[in-house]
């Protein structure tokens, strides 16, 4: 159920491709470490502590919101947690990132992974949405998000980070029976979980494909666009999906296929050329190089200007850095670029 | 100066686009640590020591040309070492990769990087070129290589591997006078060096542009295009300029516009799609995901068959992986590669 005011938000209509008084923004990661309202949060729990806290999620998740003035909420939330119920186990390592005790090493590996049979496992996630839903302001949407398919396959599988994707690539070209069997029950258990989310109270979600730009357009096509396309087709068709991918451009007319109102782009590709690329019947959103936000105000507003020089003022265009905000950069800059492409974007 | 039989070479036709009776190959980093005959000689120096003896460097290329059989030979050497009579201290750390101990922190200390002024500092690097010349096969053709500006830039700032390149961008973007004497400099010492490898016996050289990937389109063409294009034009005509740049095909009409004969893929794109956006008055040069090594000798000869399709026969394609072998490939699914192309090359 969607409010007038929320379906009349900026950008609510920006992903309709509907005109704006002005350009809307959010930011990738925007409650995040360089947040000192964040951080005197996350210092008194650990990070899976935090995401599995509804009234903490719900306080980063709105504070971040309201000191940045930005467009949308996103929910505070972490990729990997679904991978729990499905029979992983997950541990965030201090300053090592999310490691996988036991990844899949086989294909024999696959039948022990399980779709998320009771979504209620991850119920922290939905009370934590209920919470900051009921807190936004009434004109202000609330984003959810989740990995996607080929991103969670490639954690599960390299139980980590990973530099080439060795493993993930071994067993998806080595034997596509047990890669499909893999991305199918990842899907289901997506497209649950997504759908809990806009039930529980979210406007839209995005979905981030952060690792598939190691991926060649034939393979993404072969590999990976059925799946996210399948987990699109399962999200209804009045709540806005961004499909979020980064590293490839060349996957983009692939990505575009797979769906989404939006496309979220990366900083390595022109907007401008992205978006007719696209069609100007879908929106986008980008794509500023976060490194940007190490320049001085002056260099950061021309940057900015760039972008929106390259969306032209076309409806539809989402403001958004191209990756997200990383811990070292200056609060006062982030609010700052929010406030310039409020100015900045403003329609004639 | 080129004899007639290099001069009719599969690598050297090919890369003047004229026909070949099949499809060359030769693969980055082919003298590398997957080899045992490179492991051989590896394990009594060091890996600066490998790169600094000119007999043990001839070895490894030599070696590693005939047990793969492939068209032409690499110098072995580093993108790095031209970076010490620049005044940089090099280190390469067990497991580590390059360290750089001086690294550049802020604009004050591009005053401290000196050109390359005697060239015969990196002497050990042209005699390495003239022992391989003299015992390569007479149809064999040598290729030198360095770093392209900005790659070398970025290690000389980031002081190692970087995730973000934030220390290089910050200096890029902050400080456009300060980049631009940097990069100068680079050109400078590259060109010299370059041209230093061709007097003493290369037919061809490639340029690395390892790091590229990072930037946008707008920012390639004006941070690094010009220095890039410099450095290409530096070289003789009639010496084929391969210029390789990995992580972001959306710079491919720039990458192409900064020039070389052969322009060098990574596998993110389509090898058809690419070749067409470069034009077909020049060659390319990949482009296989190299973790399709991972694959059994069947999905191999498929995906090797999948890069000479999208060359459709075209003259100017060089065949090679989209980057560099890793130190866990089978020798024996490399040689199989190299026969295969040759193999399913065959000009009917």
């Amino acid at each position: 159920m969607i409010t007038p005011a929320l379906h009349d938000s900026r950008f609510m209509r920006a992903a309709r491709c509907e005109p704006t008084d002005t350009t809307p923004i959010w930011i990738m990661r925007q409650a995040g470490r360089y947040l000192p309202e964040y951080m005197s949060v996350r210092s008194q729990v650990t990070f899976l502590d935090l995401c599995k806290r509804p009234e903490l999620a719900a306080e980063v998740t709105l504070t971040a919101r309201e000191v940045l003035d930005v467009d949308a909420a996103i929910l505070f939330a972490d990729l990997l947690p679904i991978l729990e119920p499905m029979g992983f186990h997950l541990e965030y390592q201090q300053g090592e990132g999310p490691v996988i005790h036991n990844p899949i090493i086989g294909a024999d590996d696959i039948d022990r992974v399980r779709p998320v049979d009771r979504i209620e496992d991850l119920g922290y996630v939905f009370e934590a949405v209920r919470l900051i839903r009921s807190q936004l302001p009434a004109d202000i949407p609330l984003l959810g998000f989740g990995g996607a398919p080929f991103t969670l396959a490639s954690y599960a599988i390299e139980g980590g980070g990973s530099r080439n994707y060795a493993k993930t690539k071994t067993l998806m070209f080595g034997d596509e029976g047990a890669w499909k069997s893999l991305m199918e029950r990842l899907v289901e258990s997506l497209g649950k979980y997504l759908n809990a989310q806009i039930d529980a109270g979210c406007q839209a979600v995005q979905i981030f494909d952060s690792w598939a730009g190691c991926l060649a357009p034939a393979d993404y096509r072969r590999y990976v666009m059925p799946y996210t396309k399948k987990l699109i087709d399962a999200i209804p068709d009045d709540v806005p999906v961004i499909n979020f991918l980064t590293g490839n451009p060349a996957l983009l007319p692939a990505q575009r296929d797979a769906g989404g109102q939006v496309i979220g782009l990366d900083w390595r590709v022109d907007l401008a050329d992205a978006w007719e690329t696209v069609g100007y019947d879908r929106a986008v959103q980008g794509n500023l190089d976060p490194m940007s936000l190490y320049a001085d105000l002056d260099t950061l507003r021309a940057r900015a200007k760039a972008v929106l020089d390259g969306a032209a003022g076309r409806p539809g265009h989402i403001f958004n850095l191209g990756h997200g905000v990383l811990p070292d950069f200056s609060p006062d800059k982030v609010k700052a670029l929010v406030q310039m492409v409020h100015e900045l974007g403003v329609r004639k």
